[in-house]
């Protein structure tokens, strides 16, 4: 469990799953956010989701809310929540209060590190990252802390992540800027193409760093924008590095394609290809595999136009081999992380996605 | 490789991949499909897909037709082709020569088991299954052939399958009736989301039984019918069973959708989940999985209104977990196969999936 606390109450923004089963705390939280938008704290929890867990699931929600606000000494709708774990088990509720209870006596000011570590659930590695700009003379510090790492896929993931900045902002211009932060960082990730239940991204400014509250045109609002999108960016690339069972992170990128909405399709139908993500686990140039995968996407593909490159080295050219030596190619997919590009000649629509391998330990850990 | 051949012109109906990218072989039959529609034979080669080979693959499967109609005495173009295996790559003409060469000189009217081994890749086994029905006082017999194994979804697969039949059929409703048969057979196996370049099914005819032609209505009709059914649907069980490293049949069922379509997208989210597909390779009855590979899919769904059931067993009601007991879900789920009941309580959309687990060896096959 981690519990986020600002010394005074902070503006939130925050972005939640699409997907339509909503854990409790998702429910709840929105809820909050569509109302006033303002918190002192959020408390976090690993192990449950508390999705599938109906009234008695949104009751313990409400619960949990209720002990961490009860412990900081906040009102008990500034206290947010956030869960992740297994879906349709409830909270353990001796657990959580026992756990509210240890957490409130530890609050630190150093404690991004602890919190980073007690969000995780089969990530490897806590995921934490900072970035400061000038705002009105003021310098002001953005840090966010997130976790993957299955269960993911764009428009959100199995992922937590909390933002939280001194800066003073403007909750409607922060919400819109949360929106396209994420739409360019968290959204472009896909480990195995699920869409989580408890996706989470929320972004608390309390504005003690003294600089006049920002909007677009202020001073130093392009440098929280900068700020904003380093740090999101950086972190979605951490969870795509650390998705479950991966070793290998791979940017794709499409361009060429006839919209920006069919570049969408064709990369996700490449990237969450299981036949394609498997052959990156080897060190198998397997382009026929992403042929055939832009082919069956929503996407308009003419085969004749398609072209694609390994780390700038071209393989496809006009829907055909280059004829490229193999072991140049195998060189390339021998990298821990590296790039492929499939331009499909017929327009100007591009789309991104951070994409990784899918390895044995992928099935081993998700069998159990 | 492998050559079926009819004494006589035989009618022919066929379905193609619906992939964008097409296999030379595919087109080349697809045009004769349009043109006449007759056939005395078909040659198959595995090894390689002869896709994304552009104009020399174009006259590489024109070759190999070629070949095969001069060494069985007919006409080039009733001479049809299918390929599979590795996209990109050209066919090894000479081996094909040969190859066409040894077959004429075995062809033998016991030739069926031979033929069911020759198409197969990643198959563990032949796949062969026989019907026969009476018309006009006549027995007809229909056989079918076919290989899976891997990039199989809805809308076929690396599939291939050919039917041959002794009944003299009108070839607008065999063409019809090839269709019907597939969409409750072929278009339901999902083995990992992936569509071939070269999926195709093959229906020929060759009257050679003497019964009068069949159309709807004629008698006979509904024996044929019910006979290409019975085999389209059997081949297509045996495909999900052998799935590249399967070792569980899962019939998925979403019943209660707002339509057939909401049903469709709604079976299909479920079965090509790697996450729903990994936990079965245990004995993980992770139904949460499964709300939440509905709730992401494209159908309408309300969370409280879900039930799922394990063989019968209810698992969830209303969302939540019913209580029963774990291990009676996990003693279904230890079964070789298995049927999994998801009734999403808004309609009377209804799909059907024929999915399979993901293992740890379906990685392993792929990754080379």
């Amino acid at each position: 469990m981690a519990l986020i606390l600002s010394d005074t109450p902070a503006a939130v923004a925050a972005t939640f799953t699409t997907n339509q089963v909503r854990a409790a705390t998702v429910r709840l939280d929105a809820a909050r956010l569509a109302a006033f938008g303002t918190a002192h704290g959020i408390v976090v929890n690993s192990g449950q989701a508390n999705a599938c867990t109906g009234k008695a699931g949104a009751a313990d929600a409400a619960e949990e809310a209720r002990a961490a606000a009860d412990a900081v000494g906040c009102a008990e709708e500034m206290m947010w929540v956030a869960s992740t774990g297994r879906i349709g088990v409830r909270l353990e509720m001796d657990k959580i209060r026992a756990g509210i209870a240890a957490l409130a006596k530890a609050l630190s000011p150093d404690g991004g590190e602890d919190a980073a570590a007690a969000i995780l659930t089969t990530d490897t590695r806590p995921k934490r990252r900072t970035a400061t700009w000038k705002a009105g003379g003021k310098t002001c510090r953005l840090t966010g802390i997130a976790k993957g790492s299955g269960m993911i896929a764009p428009n959100m993931a199995t992922m937590l992540a909390f933002l939280v900045t001194d800066a003073a902002i403007d909750r409607r211009a922060m919400q819109k800027a949360l929106r396209q932060a994420v739409a360019g960082s968290f959204n472009c990730i896909s480990v195995d193409g699920d869409t989580s239940t408890n996706d989470t991204v929320m972004l608390l400014a309390n504005g003690r760093a003294g600089n006049p509250v920002l909007k677009p045109g202020s001073d130093g609002w392009e440098g929280f924008a900068a700020a904003l999108g380093a740090v999101a960016g950086a972190l979605a690339e951490d969870m795509a590095r650390d998705g479950e069972g991966a070793k290998k992170l791979v940017r794709l990128r499409v361009t060429g394609a006839k919209s920006a909405a069919d570049a969408k399709e064709a990369v996700r139908s490449v990237g969450e290809s299981f036949l394609v993500k498997t052959s990156w686990v080897g060190t198998y140039p397997n382009w026929g595999r992403i042929m055939d995968a832009i082919g069956y996407s929503k996407a308009k593909v003419d085969e004749t136009r398609v072209s694609i490159a390994y780390d700038g080295i071209k393989a496809v050219e006009g829907g055909i081999a280059t004829g490229v030596k193999q072991n140049r190619l195998e060189k390339v997919l021998a990298k821990s992380e590296f790039a492929i590009d499939i331009d499909l000649g017929l327009g100007r629509g591009e789309a991104y996605l951070l994409a990784c391998d899918c390895t044995e330990e992928y099935v081993g850990i998700n069998k159990v």
